[in-house]
């Protein structure tokens, strides 16, 4: 019998609980191993009796979990940094494996924590911080331990993703598709983590650590957010054959890592492309393997449950034949990055200028003073006097691109705020 | 350390091979265990030199493996049913851990072979026995065990997938596409297993066993291969919303299993349509992790050695920790079936007929006499006096289905060989 401790009676700590009462009995039999629930914390009691746990199985002190000698696994779902990370190392040095949803979490502290794992010969699983339901950071760990993954391409933003679906079925602008999305619990009231590629940047962090064997802080991400893609951009990369995707990609180049999430034109065809609402998928190019794609529900109380307690069953294994998984991450490596301003990339521009004579002369000198060469120009629709202009380049060095695009934006037929985003080679 | 012995040295043999001399060394420090391939057999000694394996350890003596007790893992990629199976269990016998790619031998034996493996307290692992380099054995055993899968839809057969691909884009007819696999690889020279859907069902046993936590026997798979899908029915098919593919397909019912190979129209909107060329992916859909999808190369030397590695990875792992992996298919339940009579779907035909008055009324009594209803009618097409008809019919039970399909082939109005296809809800 292993008994488990659950911290955080939140969305998906009712999930866990909620999955272990109506599966915990077929998974017990299918391992061998009893399951048990044995204590919850959560500051609020009231949840926790609305959900039906026997009294003593409840409480609000953290330490009736984390020091009880009994119990073995101890699943973290407060979220955040603190006191999420004091709680696991308790939980590690009072010899429990620990089983986290906490994205945050693993890509701050991630080492630290699965140092302290090693150091007691336990370990840390954290299959639900990344990608909900979907299996991805086993298939990482173990499947593909063989191969060498060269890039990795991810949506895993599903408040993003739903935002994006919505603009294009529904022809709304951002504000109306964010609105519909907190609207319909797939947004937060705050989604500025979302928005802004925050929540992206630490599930990146997590994927390529075990992509790439590497040590990773959140900071060597480059973020650029979604609140500069209009409609319009939507209607323009469909007519050229192109989704917007917010992506999170990390290749292993000569040089070293380069990390980024940022708004994408993914071509039509590719399998990303069709990746709609709030689903979620990594792409991933290796080696030996080619191209692998894991997709499914990239957030959600019972998708997420899943994850959760298939990492609960990794633990109890780990007990029960007291060997600890050891795989992967004590092998990963420090390792250079790669700056954006050193990739290369195509870039998609729309602006709106001054319709008058020399307007595109300026833009085509500015582009040629950086050697950058353009691939497509449309130039279709005025808006009185005003010239909607949208530009495709050919691959260019980010550096001599953003100095264009710098020069471009000082023009003074140029309107504010034009649009640019890259394109996924 | 541990010791490896590889039977068989063929196209993926030699993948993998390959990829223990690239990656061998990373593997081995990743997860802290030396991976050494002690012996190779072959009845072809020439291959292994050209190769460059040293002499002592090439053998065309499959004893000189089964029996050296060094060798702690044998990995069996002969194919086949015999002598594979026999080797396999002497490999078990005699204290080792197998590794195999043959979808045939698991599908057949697989619950005779992980019976001995029980026994003796070793496994048989088959990571590469569906979807090559895509991972989905583990996923399944390890990933979604706490979840109740209700369904699985699987595009596993490359060479039927290539085919309808190049069909569709080519405007090809299934002899001419056939030919260009032929060319390139992707088919063998006698096609009948992968164009009757055999490999396909073969591959199908082996998933459901997994998601269904059952055992299962070929035989239960009712099989449709693709041999009467024309480039005719791949046109109607889009200008209606769908592609067609070769679809395994496993579903829990309330009364039993349903397990089915055949050809099927699947929306345009659903993730499987995209999957194209030789690529694989499998869909499956659960309780509580709702819709998740595996997708990757399907075969190939690479992509599988990929998989039979992790295997090895695996069994390393055991053989160090002592500690069989003893999930899944321990707890394999005998089930009962449905038959495809039972089930109840949509179905397209295509039909050529006399264009004379009075058949569309024999067709439409057909249908009526057995109350199956027609969603959809398209007829436009008059090839000098014969008429094309195609029809798309409501939800309806098989078996009237059938009765009604079979009234109609029976009119004289009606040309031999009309096309079949039913729908993926």
């Amino acid at each position: 019998m292993v008994k488990i401790g659950l911290l955080g009676m939140g969305t998906i700590g009712s999930g866990v609980a909620d999955l272990l009462k109506r599966n915990g009995s077929l998974v017990s039999k299918k391992i061998n191993i009893d399951l048990v629930l044995e204590r919850v914390m959560d500051r609020d009691l009231s949840r926790m009796r609305t959900f039906g746990l026997p009294e003593d199985s409840i409480t609000g002190d953290p330490d009736r979990v984390l020091e009880d000698p009994d119990i073995k696994v101890v699943i973290e779902l407060i979220g955040g940094l603190e006191p999420a990370r004091s709680f696991v190392i308790k939980a590690l040095e009072n010899d429990k494996y620990v089983v986290t949803a906490n994205k945050d979490l693993m890509a701050t502290h991630g080492e630290e924590l699965l140092a302290v794992a090693r150091r007691k010969k336990l370990n840390v699983f954290y299959e639900a911080s990344v990608g909900g339901g979907i299996p991805l950071i086993r298939p990482l760990k173990e499947s593909l331990i063989a191969d060498r993954i060269n890039r990795l391409i991810g949506i895993v933003n599903g408040t993003t993703n739903y935002i994006f679906t919505r603009m294009a079925l529904d022809q709304l602008s951002l504000e109306d598709a964010l609105s519909q999305a907190q609207e319909l619990g797939f947004a937060e009231a705050d989604p500025s983590n979302d928005i802004e590629g925050r929540d992206a940047a630490y599930k990146l962090v997590i994927l390529a650590g075990l992509a790439f064997d590497s040590i990773i802080e959140p900071g060597r991400v480059y973020l650029q957010g979604i609140s500069g893609v209009t409609y319009e951009d939507i209607a323009y990369a469909r007519e050229i054959g192109y989704v917007i995707k917010l992506l999170a990609i990390g290749e292993k180049l000569p040089e070293g890592l380069a990390l980024r999430v940022h708004p994408t034109l993914v071509a039509r065809d590719h399998p990303l492309a069709v990746v709609s609402d709030e689903f979620n998928a990594i792409f991933i190019e290796g080696d030996s393997v080619g191209e692998v794609m894991f997709y499914g529900p990239g957030a959600g109380a019972k998708p997420t449950a899943t994850a959760v307690l298939a990492d609960v069953v990794e633990a109890a294994r780990c007990i029960k034949h007291q060997c600890n998984n050891d795989l992967a991450e004590g092998y990963f490596q420090k390792t250079s990055f790669v700056s954006i301003n050193d990739l290369t990339s195509r870039f998609y521009m729309r602006f709106l200028a001054d319709d008058r004579p020399g307007v595109f002369a300026a833009l085509a000198n500015a582009f040629g003073d950086e050697q950058v060469s353009l691939d497509m120009v449309i130039q279709k629709k005025r808006i009185g006097s005003t010239a909607e202009i949208v530009l495709v380049t050919h691959k260019v060095k980010e550096e001599a691109f953003q100095k264009a695009f710098e020069k471009i934006m000082d023009l003074p037929a140029i309107k504010p705020k034009p649009s640019m985003i890259r394109l996924l080679d």
